[in-house]
C-alpha cells in the first residue's frame, strides 16, 4: 500500500474509533455500526475493514479508554511527586473519578467482552486490571503513605467497588451521575466516625 | 384436609423452606431440589407439591429473607429509641451488615427472579426495596438526625451501593467476606478527610 493510502487508512481508523467511543458511551454495546460510519463520514465497508466484528470494535474502544486511563494515571503520578497529603489525595481521587466515569459509560461492555460465561474474574478483565494497577499503583501508594487512604485498602478493593457501583447504577436513568454520587459517598464514608 | 394433615403440611413447608434457604445460600440458584428434599427428610414429590417450580422455591426463599430483614429493622429501631448517636449509628450499621450478608448469599438470585430482561429497576426488586425502606427508613432517619450519616444519604443510595458490592464480589472466591470488607471500607470512607 502506498504511503498516502496507509496514512488515509490510519486517519480513518482513528476517526472511526473516536466516533465509536462516543456512540458506545451513549448507547453501550448496542451502538449502531451504521451510525458510526455515517458520523465518521466513511462507508460501512470501511468500518468493517477496520473492525470485522462488533466485538472487535468494542474491544478497540475499551482498549483505547484503558490506555487513556493509564496515561492519565502516569501524568497525575508525576504531578503528585512532592510529598503533600492533599496533592496525593486529590491525584488519586481525580483518577478514580475518571475510572468511575469510564465504568459508567462502558455499561454493558464487560459481559460482551468477557469470554463466554466468565465473570469479573476473567482473563480479559484481569489483564485490563493489571494494566491499570501498573499505572495507577503509585497514586494509591503515595496516598496511603501520606495517610489519605488506609494502608489496608488495596488497588483491587478500589476497582471492585467501582465496578460494583457501575453495575448497580447501569439501569438507572442517569448512570454517570448516580455512579459519581455513590462513589463520592464511598470516598467520604457513609458513616465515617467510629 | 383434616387438621392433622394440614399441620403436617405446614411443618413440611417450613422445613423445606428452611433447608432451601441454606442450600440457596451455599449454591445460589443452582441449589439442588433433590438435595433439599433429602436434607428436609421428605420426598421430591412433597417438595414439588409445595414449590411446583424452581422459581417458586427461589421466590419463597427470597421473600423469607426480606421479611426477616424487615423484622430485624423494626427490632433495631425499637432498641435505638433513645437519642444517642452511637446507638442509632450502630443500629443502622448492624442492619446494613445483615443486608450485605443477605445480598452476598443471594448471589445469582436477582436475575432469575427479575422478569425477563428486567434490571435492578424491575417491579419485583422495587417491591422488595419498598418493604425494606418502610421497615428500615426509621433507622436511617435516626442516624441522620444524630449526625452519624449525612442527611443527603438516601435509603436508595445505601441499597444501590450494597447491590453493587454484591454484584462485584459474586465471582470472587469468598463473596461474603469480600462484600463485608468492601462495605466496611465504604462506611469508613475510602479517603474520608477533605
Amino acid at each position: 500500500m502506498p504511503a498516502q493510502q496507509r496514512a488515509d487508512a490510519r486517519r480513518n481508523y482513528a476517526r472511526i474509533l473516536a466516533v465509536a467511543e462516543e456512540e458506545v458511551a451513549a448507547h453501550g454495546v448496542d451502538a449502531s455500526l451504521e451510525q458510526i460510519a455515517r458520523t465518521a463520514g466513511v462507508g460501512s465497508a470501511t468500518v468493517r475493514r477496520h473492525f470485522p466484528t462488533r466485538r472487535a470494535l468494542l474491544e478497540a474502544v475499551s482498549r483505547k479508554r484503558i490506555e487513556a486511563l493509564c496515561l492519565r494515571a502516569r501524568e497525575l503520578a508525576n504531578k503528585a511527586d512532592k510529598p503533600d497529603k492533599n496533592d496525593s489525595r486529590s491525584a488519586l481521587l481525580e483518577w478514580l473519578s475518571d475510572v468511575v466515569a469510564y465504568s459508567a459509560s462502558a455499561r454493558g461492555l464487560a459481559p460482551v467482552l468477557a469470554p463466554e460465561g466468565a465473570g469479573p474474574g476473567s482473563e480479559q478483565v484481569s489483564s485490563c486490571s493489571a494494566l491499570l494497577e501498573e499505572s495507577a499503583g503509585p497514586l494509591l501508594r503515595r496516598a496511603a503513605r501520606d495517610g489519605a487512604v488506609a494502608t489496608s485498602v488495596t488497588f483491587a478493593d478500589l476497582m471492585t467497588l467501582i465496578a460494583g457501583i457501575a453495575l448497580a447504577t447501569e439501569h438507572l436513568p442517569d448512570p454517570a451521575v448516580e455512579a459519581d454520587r455513590l462513589f463520592r459517598l464511598a470516598v467520604a464514608g457513609l458513616s465515617p466516625r467510629s
